[in-house]
């Protein structure tokens, strides 16, 4: 079964991003290009929900760029594929891009089945929050950043039950930065 | 000048406890154990809100057991004296224990220049956003455990400024916690 991830660089409180999706305090260095190029060697597919394809969108310099922003890490472009997840956009332009309108937990479970190589879970909305929920949610990486925040876009929102882990890695990386990967453990 | 330290036992997702202050989600070791004794020997004094001095008293076995669960750490018991803050409550039947009703900012900031050991800013309250928002928490030291809790009392609430910190330990200590301590930097 295909492995779906989930994660990204967070601040200490949580948020993915500030208001706005805000991303200037994230830190660059050689330990966070070196965990990236390893990650996107092994992921084909890109999940997101509307809400984090519409900011990506608006942070392309430019529309032929097209979904460039969001797959810059990736060593195998062309093979990536996304699926960006939505009840009210009634079409995609974007090569490589498909619009799933139905419903993402059984989208998700059909697509974790196929044939493939990992699938990455961005953003923080209701996506997430409703793939965690459903149990298919596999590894959660997080880059946590020395900052509050204050406010912004939350990595986790409301579950309706508990989510148990287990811690995996961790390591202290350039800017005061760790980088922590966990398991998601099945419920008892 | 005294320093201010705010943190605890925390979930991935931020949540000091679950709903109705539920912490059996704690994970004890003797990592922690040496940990909160070193800790403890450094601090004289407790602040916590009401709703927190609310929910320590509840889990309280009885009345005679009076502020222990809360200071069942301290290696000088006593020797610690405690502050709650409050706008609601008249008064406080407790040894060792100050009720203080007026501005909790100006009292912490007058507190934090008199002679004194460590301050130990306890919950995840109003109180404690209030410290952060007006620069007057010094450390933060999370041991962050390796589960969703999905709902409950966040450790930090929105804020109306950007807190920059800089890392000064990070460890993996037992049962897949990590513990990480903070310095809060000042405004550039």
């Amino acid at each position: 079964m295909r492995i779906v991830t989930y994660g990204g660089a967070v601040s200490l409180d949580g948020f993915l991003a500030g208001i706005d999706g805000s991303i200037d305090w994230l830190q660059f260095s050689k330990d966070v290009g070196a965990i990236t190029t390893a990650y996107w060697k092994d992921v084909d597919t890109i999940l997101m929900g509307r809400k984090t394809y519409e900011v990506a969108a608006a942070q392309r310099p430019a529309k032929s760029a097209n979904v460039k922003s969001a797959k810059r890490r990736s060593h195998n472009e062309a093979a990536t594929r996304t699926y960006v997840f939505s009840r009210t956009l009634k079409s995609l332009d974007e090569p490589a891009t498909e619009l799933v309108t139905g419903n993402a937990v059984q989208f998700v479970r059909d697509l974790k089945q196929r044939s493939g190589k990992g699938i990455c879970l961005m953003g923080g909305g209701e996506l997430a929050q409703s793939l965690l929920a459903a149990g298919l949610v596999d590894h959660i990486g997080l880059n946590i950043h020395p900052i509050l925040l204050g406010q912004g876009i939350p990595t986790f929102r409301d579950l309706p039950h508990r989510v148990k882990l287990a811690l995996t890695e961790c390591r202290t990386i350039a800017g005061g930065c760790i980088f922590a990967n966990y398991k998601v453990l099945l419920p008892e």
